[in-house]
């Protein structure tokens, strides 16, 4: 889907009203996301310079052809060298020294200075503090690709059987994404029984057992936007640890999305998910209690203690608190919301959380 | 699948010697290849620590339990704060600066200075140098993941029918995949017809016609090891256009494996591809010919023009010309080869690249 014109001169005027804010006369944008923000380009390997006037897009001849039908407003620069020497040679007779976003790599970043002839300045967070802030039209589109993926995890539950390995489970899932014109938003994460208490489980040859659980975290990516959802199923007879546990976890969740609202401080909203844990005398979840999505998987904000990071309105987060016992268990609900003046919309839906068993 | 904990002695042994010769006392790895091929760890976010007698682990609790599990011989240090907090910690005490790859993020870089109170020193390709040389057990990783493909393709080849879109096969190609147990290497490329010209095109809701062409690029992660092949097929009868060029790009990859040979430099071999397809009047194709796979589905050495890059017995690489006709078509044949004392041996096999046609 080829972005708008006017949406893509809207953005660039926020960016460039953020530059000069800065100092910044001209920025070089090596994030894939922030490049796609700003371009509208959807492919990889590219970096995009802004100057105050005009926008290039950096790419190579595997990308010149796609990036004619999706750029509506940048110049289009085809490389034979490297990214750096392109940049280089745009840069050159420039007065001031280009800005760099610091999410590149220190040899990228080397050899853009050896080419620019000049220690660029290094800047973060400049695009992304304008891109947390999702407008009507991105908010549909992660809303969609919620709904795809709540509708392809409805479709696959139905195939699920005993003896069906997690790795299967995961295929099935994301072939029903692929079905329905996305792809994943990342590696499709399918754990059974206690694999459930390593978050970061990689599905494999578990086979699912006769009054087993499931946990399913996964998300489609439509129109490059990203849904991130996790969803937790006993197959057959949920043992009682297993049920008190899973309350627990819906009940963390529900007092973070409570206290979700413009201004708040993230800590409080982190910090009213694990109290309802602590209370319950389960262990407390290791890992943050979301994060922004959007055309990147984790973006900012990061819902996590220990940080001043406030919450606005027009952010999208996944709430996603767990319980994880080792060699037993391990629950997570996730859900994406979107922040408002006094609360959060609720954007993933279907499947719902109950009853949550099948078989 | 747990690693040897004499494997992991053996390459540490290497790194160090290599260490030693570049004058470093402590590196960090950021690189989740290195620190994968170091530590036998499989999962993400985490960062490395070697040091003249000692290695460390630096995760976090998502990961502890995985890691223990996975890492034979290092020490695993579970992090509250940051990881280039946890590298100051480690670090603190220590006579000489660290290094740091050079792969790392600006602002990560930044962070560990602040964290280590000294500037360290950016260090690159020094474990790539020691990774790219495979040994007999990451050769039969390799060859193993490119058999599962071959036969996940086969099985898939059986479904195809008119109608079908880029992104149902892809997806019914990953679900073969992981039943069989492995992962994607990459994100599947499927494209019909005219896609086929844009050598990183999306697979989407185009539908596959009578008389239609395929190319479908992919590969299986099997135990952490890529492989990567491309296949084209012709839908029924193939069009002269097609198939002549079929043929050219079949020539130009023999041509490419023919020149390799340990000691051949890649601009020779990549030379040799190109040739057969300028002198059949065909475009030569923008991209590399070839690179390194391992742990990563990129990596050294890349086969490309402008380099003084050797081959060494040892290494394996892809070979992949194509012919790009933007609007009508596009080739491309991608085989993995171990390079040899005198010549390459294929890892790729299986769905052999004729008859190419199906339905």
């Amino acid at each position: 889907m080829a972005i708008r014109k006017d949406t893509i001169a809207h953005r660039l005027e926020a960016v460039r009203r953020a530059m000069r804010a800065r100092g910044i006369g001209r920025l070089v944008l090596t994030s894939e996301a922030n490049v796609s923000y700003l371009t509208g380009f959807a492919g990889s390997d590219s970096w995009a310079l802004i100057t105050g006037r005009k926008s290039y897009l950096l790419t190579d001849s595997r990308y010149t052809e796609q990036a004619g039908k999706e750029c509506p407003v940048c110049s289009i620069v085809e490389r034979t060298g490297s990214l750096a020497e392109l940049v280089g040679k745009l840069a050159s007779g420039a007065a001031a020294r280009p800005a760099v976003e610091d999410g590149v790599s220190v040899a990228a970043f080397a050899a853009i200075r050896r080419c620019v002839g000049a220690r660029p300045r290094a800047v973060g967070g400049l695009v992304e503090q304008i891109r947390r802030t999702k407008d009507r039209s991105e908010i549909g589109m992660i809303r969609a690709s919620a709904a795809l993926a709540a509708d392809a995890l409805a479709q696959t539950l139905a195939k699920v059987r005993t003896g069906m390995t997690e790795g299967e489970l995961a295929g099935l899932l994301d072939l029903e994404m692929r079905r329905r014109g996305a792809t994943t938003s990342f590696e499709t994460i399918v754990a059974f029984g206690a694999n459930g208490s390593r978050p970061h489980h990689r599905p494999g040859r578990r086979k699912l057992r006769a009054n087993d659980t499931i946990l399913i975290d996964f998300g489609a990516r439509l129109n490059g936007y990203c849904s991130d959802m996790t969803r937790c199923f006993a197959v057959g007879k949920a043992s009682r640890e297993w049920a008190r546990a899973f309350d627990v976890v819906e009940r963390a969740q529900a007092a973070a999305m409570a206290a979700i609202a413009d201004g708040v401080r993230v800590e409080q909203v982190d910090a009213a998910a694990r109290r309802v844990i602590a209370d319950s005398g389960l262990p407390v979840y290791g890992h943050g209690t979301g994060h922004g999505i959007g055309l990147e998987i984790h973006e900012t904000p990061f819902i996590k203690p220990g940080t001043d990071e406030v919450l606005r309105a027009g952010d999208v987060v996944t709430v996603e608190p767990g319980v994880y016992v080792p060699g037993r268990m391990g629950i997570r609900i996730e859900d994406d919301v979107l922040v408002t003046a006094d609360g959060c919309r609720l954007l993933t839906g279907g499947c719902g959380h109950r009853p949550n068993r099948i078989g």
